[in-house]
C-alpha cells in the first residue's frame, strides 16, 4: 500500500469539510438560515437520483452527474460562494474559481486531480448532455428554495423577473418538463408577489 | 408527461430538505459546530469516489455505494439521529426507522420508492459489498472527525477505547487498509489522551 497516497486523499477529505461553512445566498425551505455548499451539493445529488426521466437526451451517465454536482461546487472553498446575480463579483469569478480549483485538486494524487478538475471543468463549461443536467439542477433548487421561502433572496437582493428567467433559462438545455416546471414556478412567483415584474 | 408523478417528486425534494437540521454528535473538523446529516452524507458520497482503491473485494458498483450513502440517513428525518455509543436509545432504533423509511420514501411515486426503500436496506444490513463499504466510511468519517477535533464527541460522552473499537471495527468487513488506518488513529488518540484506554 502507497502510505503517501492515502495520506494524501485523507489530508483532502479534512480540506473540503471547510465546504460546510461556505454559506450561499439561498436559504432553507423553513428560511431558518443560509444553506452551505456541502448540503445543497447533497440535496442537488438526490435529485440528479429522481429526476433524470426527464432529460431530453436519453443517453446519459447518470452516475457522472451525480459525481459531478457532488464537487462542482469545492472550488469555493478557496474563491468564496459568488452570488449569481452580483455582476460585479462575477467579472473575476472564473479566474478565481481555476486558482482554486488548482490549489484544492492538487492536494490529490494525479490521477484523482485529473479527475475531479475534469469533472468540475465539464460542469463550469456545459459542454455535455451530463454538465447540462446538472447546471439544471443547480439552477432548479435555488429556485424552488426562493419559490417555497415566497421569493427570500430575491426580495433581499432586488432581484426581478428578467434576471431570474435569464439566469434560469439553462434548465431548457437539459429538460423541457424541468423548464416548464421552473416557468410555472416562476409565473406563480409573480402573480403572488414574491418576484417584482417591471412589464407587469 | 405524468404531472403527478413530478408533483410527487418535488414534494420528496421539499421534505429532504430537513435532513440540513438534523444534527449529529460529530463536530465539524474545526469543532466550531455540530455537522447535519446532509452535510455528512455528502462528505461520505465524495470519500466513496476517492477511497474506493482500497475496498478487498474489487467486484464493486461504486455508483450504487455513492447512492446508498447519500440516501442512509435520510430516515433520520423523522426518526432522529440516534447517538452511536447511546444505548438504551439504540433499543428501538430499527422499528423508529423502519416507520420513518415507509412515511417518506412513501412520498415517491412507487418505482422510486420501491428503489430508495432497497438502498437503505441494503446499507442497513451490511449484505453486500457496496453496503460494507458504504458502511466503513460511515464509521471512518466520524472517527477522523473525532481524531481531528482531539476527541470531541469521545471526551463529552465519555466513551472508551473498547466502545471505539467495537463501533469501527466493520470497517475491516470492506477493507483491511482503511481498518488500519482507522486502528492508527485510534492507538494515536489513546496515546495523546484523546480517547481513554482502561486497559492502559
Amino acid at each position: 500500500m502507497d502510505k503517501d497516497r492515502l495520506s494524501k486523499q485523507m489530508q483532502f477529505i479534512k480540506e473540503i469539510d471547510k465546504a460546510k461553512e461556505v454559506y450561499r445566498q439561498t436559504v432553507l425551505m423553513d428560511a431558518s438560515r443560509r444553506e452551505n455548499d456541502a448540503e445543497h451539493s447533497w440535496h442537488i445529488a438526490i435529485m440528479a437520483m429522481l429526476l433524470g426521466e426527464y432529460v431530453d437526451d436519453k443517453d446519459m451517465d447518470f452516475c457522472r452527474v451525480i459525481k459531478m454536482v457532488l464537487v462542482h461546487d469545492l472550488v469555493e472553498i478557496y474563491a468564496g460562494d459568488t452570488f449569481c446575480y452580483d455582476e460585479k463579483a462575477g467579472l473575476d469569478k472564473s479566474e478565481r474559481e481555476i486558482r482554486s480549483a488548482r490549489k484544492l485538486f492538487g492536494m490529490l494524487p494525479e490521477d484523482q486531480c485529473d479527475e475531479f478538475m475534469e469533472l468540475w471543468r465539464e460542469f463550469e463549461e456545459r459542454s455535455t448532455p451530463e454538465a447540462r443536467f446538472g447546471a439544471a439542477l443547480d439552477r432548479l433548487q435555488p429556485l424552488y428554495h426562493n419559490y417555497m421561502t415566497k421569493g427570500y433572496t430575491w426580495r433581499e437582493h432586488d432581484v426581478d423577473y428578467s434576471k431570474v428567467i435569464e439566469r434560469n433559462k439553462y434548465i431548457k438545455d437539459s429538460s423541457e418538463v424541468l423548464w416548464e416546471y421552473a416557468q410555472r414556478m416562476i409565473d406563480d412567483s409573480v402573480e403572488k408577489g414574491y418576484l417584482k415584474h417591471e412589464g407587469k
